[in-house]
């Protein structure tokens, strides 16, 4: 039997998760230092608690878990001779596989209530699933690092937010630029086009306008049933960048002007603070087929071709489904998988993430190895990170595993060496040697 | 509705998310000193990798992910008529959750072998499923700390492991005494008694010592058709202490003497190495159904009543079940959760697992908020973790947040401070006041 994987899901190689947890590390690290504390969840959770809430085609990319023991005894028959799977579902499986990490926190949120204090700020880095079709870049099986506050509406996390991304993409060395909207803003645009009743079809095809082009969305918007004059407004709007020339065409839609504000309230904290990258008003930007209320953000390499790598934005009632409400919350997500590949292609990663030890020790016999073995000892209880290969063969074949595995220095003992108690020091780069004690070893990689 | 979790799943708040971490960081920068490198595989297995690999217990014990789609398609209706649970599974689904990151391990070493070395030394640090009834200390989702090395059989990584079992509790500072034992020690005590045929009914009999008592095991062993003399010649080789009794026992016994040969070997290595715990040899360990054929090891806490924390052993042939022979390993596993709870217990974790940050500010009207935050911004780019309450509310309420967060200090900005410059450091502990320049507060907390 020749053994796989699922498709669509993923081995790491030892390089690769020296890597990711590289990204990881430096995330969490900003996470922390901006007052964010870390949460977990369940693997597993209620389909009662996910379906519904990703839309239709979200619930058909749920993975289910098929209940234990005799799990057909409570079954339908007359749904099970009509192969009725859709329908049977529910009293064949009970749980599902987190989809993302804002359903899940939101019942936390209301589980937990009495256990934490508002605002909350939280982050959880953990991995989510969906069924989608496996493609280059895109796995069942992947990463998500989110950042939320829930249980304020001040503006000041908007920009504190802001802070995070440019500060992660900036440790990370990727150069991005950080765009910025309001869903009020939309929704005056919706006002001033007269085409509120079509508001999330009016956004779904803004949203695309990177992929199709202005032509193409006064297609879409025609499409989905609004008229050429609206589209013209709209698209007029979409060409406006500056706050105080949106302000008067958004003289009588009370939204918009909400938007204008919030927008401005942000900038008040904003301005104040050290970014690196570009942060932009970017009024085409309309994160889709989202529950976001408030500001948006997104964040775009600049030296690699690559979607968004970064998104999030306000969402005033969360909770309410979970029977919470008015409780509002504004957070951003990294996706770690998309960033692993940017930074690939850029040649990003340090090189200290390849290898976490420097030395090892090879011997030509076995009591020459047995004194290997306890210097080894001595090296890691003076917090030295080494190794040690297994057995006394051949110095040719231990060198080819010590090269094999990138190991920067071997330390050769003979039996001439163990007798004085030095060690031959190989660089394995430039070839050099040098006869060096132990307590020298010590210092040196200390 | 009231949201839910599953059954024997759990939510994390920050304070045990952190709690974890200080435990899985100790693990892994041990793991790390020793030249062991970081892999991870994916959550969800092909059903055909899982299956047939615990017993039949574990068969049952496996979660299943339903396949997406139209299901039932597939699937035969004269099964389906009959309700067969059991036999429809392998149709409807084929995929199910990782149970341990033993079989996982074997199949990446499979897969992988072009990519990596052998002896090729990994951890693997991953949550893993069962669907075991839950109960106090027990859960459905529980993480792994697994150490292994394959592709050697050096006698050399035993005595590693050792090694590496004890930093790892020294680090964690719980007492504990680590028992060692071989397999073919207990196989030469089958020779002895003459019950070779039964060695799995012997082994599985004697690892209830602990449990049952010497009465209780032999009684079990005779329920398992083994007699009353073949029972006595085991209890009283149970009896030994001393490896030079038992090779004079063990003389007609090739495996036996191997048993010893091996512990020996074992000791040439260990002797050298500085431990601080008590490593003691156990002839009583068996480590019941397992698939070890050498060395076994299992930890028990000095001062806390818990079962094994840690337990593994050499296994010659982990591979074979997917094509790849010949390829020896051994390996210890650290349950976190056990060790969690003897932590706990013990009252064992440092204080600065509590709160990642130290500092807070809180301010009595916009215009110090906006300093205050513009200070908050300061101090994050001196890379000082701290936070800022979100608006200028009443600062009794203020002050109520930071004492139910207990972050020790809050920085207090009114219009006075904010225009000088400077703020009010206080003391949540002591209640006691200073006013400091936010330079100052840079030093103080860097």
């Amino acid at each position: 039997m020749k053994p796989t994987i699922p498709k669509g899901t993923r081995d790491f190689l030892p390089a690769q998760v020296r890597k990711r947890k590289y990204i990881f590390d430096i995330i969490e690290s900003v996470f922390k230092k901006y007052g964010y504390a870390p949460i977990e969840t369940p693997t597993m959770e209620s389909l009662t608690t996910l379906s519904g809430k990703y839309g239709e085609e979200g619930d058909q990319l749920l993975f289910k878990v098929l209940n234990n023991g005799d799990f057909l005894a409570k079954a339908d028959q007359q749904l099970l001779n009509e192969k009725a799977s859709k329908k049977i579902v529910s009293s064949i499986s009970k749980r599902g596989l987190r989809y993302d990490l804002t359903v899940p926190f939101a019942r936390y949120v209301v589980m937990h209530q009495n256990d934490i204090q508002l605002p909350f700020k939280r982050y959880q880095i953990q991995p989510v699933w969906r069924a989608d079709r496996p493609q280059k870049g895109r796995y069942q099986e992947f990463y998500q690092c989110d950042v939320d506050v829930v249980g304020s509406n001040s503006l000041m996390y908007e920009a504190e937010l802001v802070n995070i991304l440019d500060e992660v993409y900036t440790a990370l060395k990727i150069n991005v630029k950080i765009h910025i909207n309001n869903r009020k803003i939309l929704s005056g645009i919706a006002d001033v086009a007269g085409v509120q009743d079509k508001f999330m079809d009016m956004t779904t095809s803004i949203d695309k306008l990177d992929k199709i082009g202005e032509e193409g969305v006064v297609t879409e918007l025609s499409k989905r049933g609004i008229n050429r004059v609206a589209a013209d407004k709209i698209m007029s709007c979409l060409k406006i960048t500056q706050l105080d020339e949106l302000a008067t065409v958004f003289k009588d839609s009370e939204i918009g002007l909400k938007g204008i504000e919030e927008l401005r309230s942000f900038h008040n904290y904003f301005d104040t603070s050290p970014n690196q990258n570009e942060v932009v008003f970017d009024i085409t930007l309309a994160r889709g087929l989202s529950y976001y209320t408030g500001c948006i953000f997104e964040v775009k390499a600049k030296d690699a071709v690559m979607g968004s790598m970064s998104g999030g934005g306000r969402y005033d009632d969360l909770t309410s489904t979970f029977g919470l409400k008015d409780v509002s919350g504004v957070g951003i997500s990294f996706g770690a998988e998309r960033i692993f590949d940017v930074m690939e292609e850029l040649n990003l990663f340090p090189e200290e993430t390849a290898e976490d030890i420097k030395l090892i020790f090879v011997a030509f016999d076995q009591e020459s190895h047995q004194f290997a073995f306890k210097a080894a000892c001595q090296l890691r209880a003076a917090d030295i990170a080494c190794d040690i290969y297994p057995a006394p063969l051949k110095i040719k074949k231990q060198m080819k595993y010590v090269n094999a595995r990138k190991i920067p220095y071997a330390a050769i003992v003979g039996s001439e060496e163990a007798a004085s108690g030095k060690v031959s020091l190989k660089n394995m780069e430039t070839g050099d040697q040098q006869s060096v004690t132990i307590s020298e070893l010590i210092s040196q990689f200390s």
